[in-house]
């Protein structure tokens, strides 16, 4: 039987820890081709280069045909789909493991979820994995069995129609995981505070310094599942119409 | 009475036409304040500036308080809402109008509809603004009395609970449109084709190049809208979780 092809890629870059956790079970599941970002970038959403260059270069890393990428994690999977793979049909798209969450509304900001929506968007189904550590050193080897559980169901059964999940790992010993637990993304957001400097010519900069907020905790919550030591899985979406919201936003059309 | 507060911003950066055009629309209607790109950001998505310190500079234009600055158009709006207003109420932030359209996913990649949705995060009612014409010299006269009515229904009305409206204009003459439609997002994608080049030390780069694709054009789409002559109006969230299929996700928690 032919091995399922597996894109990988993540938003903290090639040399990040979680990818290489991430390639080290996908290769046990089929042929992974990856494709990442060769710096940093976390919180680029789902930003795509147009006033710039893409440069592409081929690595010899994971023992795997890969490519690091200056790009965004978005350009990374057009790149993978279009360039590197000439759109060969793409079984399963993983993008991370991300260090630290992306629970909630973080699915928007965060580059992780983005290439993975990129990829649903293409029609490929695709898994966003993060750990709630965001230390450069975290641990990721506890958190394996579950990601090629889930990444070896999703393979057997497919998603629908190139769905998209948002799976988000506790940071707590592998042995306390209760499992996991599809949910709905927690109503949520972020309190910033800015950090206000000056430079050596006595300009002012400021940096994000944020606290993200959710009151919202009820049982069918990522937030909830998280915190009660489960693995959350929230099967997300691209399109972002309000469908209760048309029938009353009729007023707009006279 | 006291005059409605409305931030506006955008991502073609605040020496765009389309920005001075919603700022003379939304002059008429309350107090403005600009925070905008000092650059164009299109594409930038939901990216926000976390590796980087930000700039703000106070400038003079359009005769109200504005400010340009050097990140996204995410973080406009939230060194709008922090810095600048100091969580003063914001009634109103509007994003645009963008040169080109911002139709169907669009909303994801674009920087005008993410700027509305991070306003829509804290709360705020928003509406992104785009006519389908990318010229940096579009005229946008013409359909400023269609913005104008939107944004004075929606400052007397309010919209549920800080929700965000993606809204495009035809490029046809302002007397031909025929009316504005609530409309759900068209399923739609973009199909790449990588400009390949080599520079001078003979390494490869690329620029992304694609067209936009739809098949889904049923009268109740935004696709559809404007190739009617209609103005859409999609009522937009930042929520999403695939609620239809959580149900049927659950063979991903054994």
């Amino acid at each position: 039987m032919k091995k399922p092809l597996i894109l990988v890629t993540n938003d903290d870059g090639i040399t990040a820890k979680g990818i290489k956790a991430l390639v080290e079970v996908a290769q046990k599941l089929g042929d992974v081709v990856v494709v990442a970002p060769d710096s940093p970038q976390s919180g680029m959403g789902h930003a795509i280069t147009i006033h710039d260059p893409l440069r592409l270069k081929k690595v010899e890393m994971f023992g795997v045909e890969s490519y690091e990428c200056s790009g965004t994690p978005v350009d990374c999977v057009k790149l993978g789909k279009y360039v590197v793979l000439k759109d060969r049909p793409i079984d399963l798209c993983v993008s991370g493991i991300n260090h630290g969450s992306n629970v909630a509304i973080n699915i928007l900001y965060s580059g992780t979820m983005s290439a993975a929506m990129e990829a649903s968007l293409n029609g490929i189904d695709s898994i966003g994995f993060s750990l709630l550590d965001f230390r450069a050193d975290a641990d990721f080897e506890p958190y394996k069995p579950f990601i090629e559980k889930l990444m070896r169901s999703t393979l057997e059964k497919g998603l629908t129609g190139g769905q998209l999940l948002n799976v988000n790992i506790p940071n707590i010993p592998g042995e306390e995981i209760k499992g996991m637990r599809v949910c709905r993304q927690s109503e949520s957001r972020w309190v910033e505070e800015f950090q206000e400097n000056e430079d050596p010519m006595g300009k002012k900069y400021y940096w994000i310094t944020g606290s993200f907020q959710s009151d919202d905790m009820t049982e069918e919550t990522d937030v909830w599942a998280l915190e009660n030591g489960y693995i959350s899985i929230v099967p997300s979406m691209h399109d972002l119409t309000d469908y209760y919201s048309i029938e009353k936003s009729k007023w707009m059309e006279s």
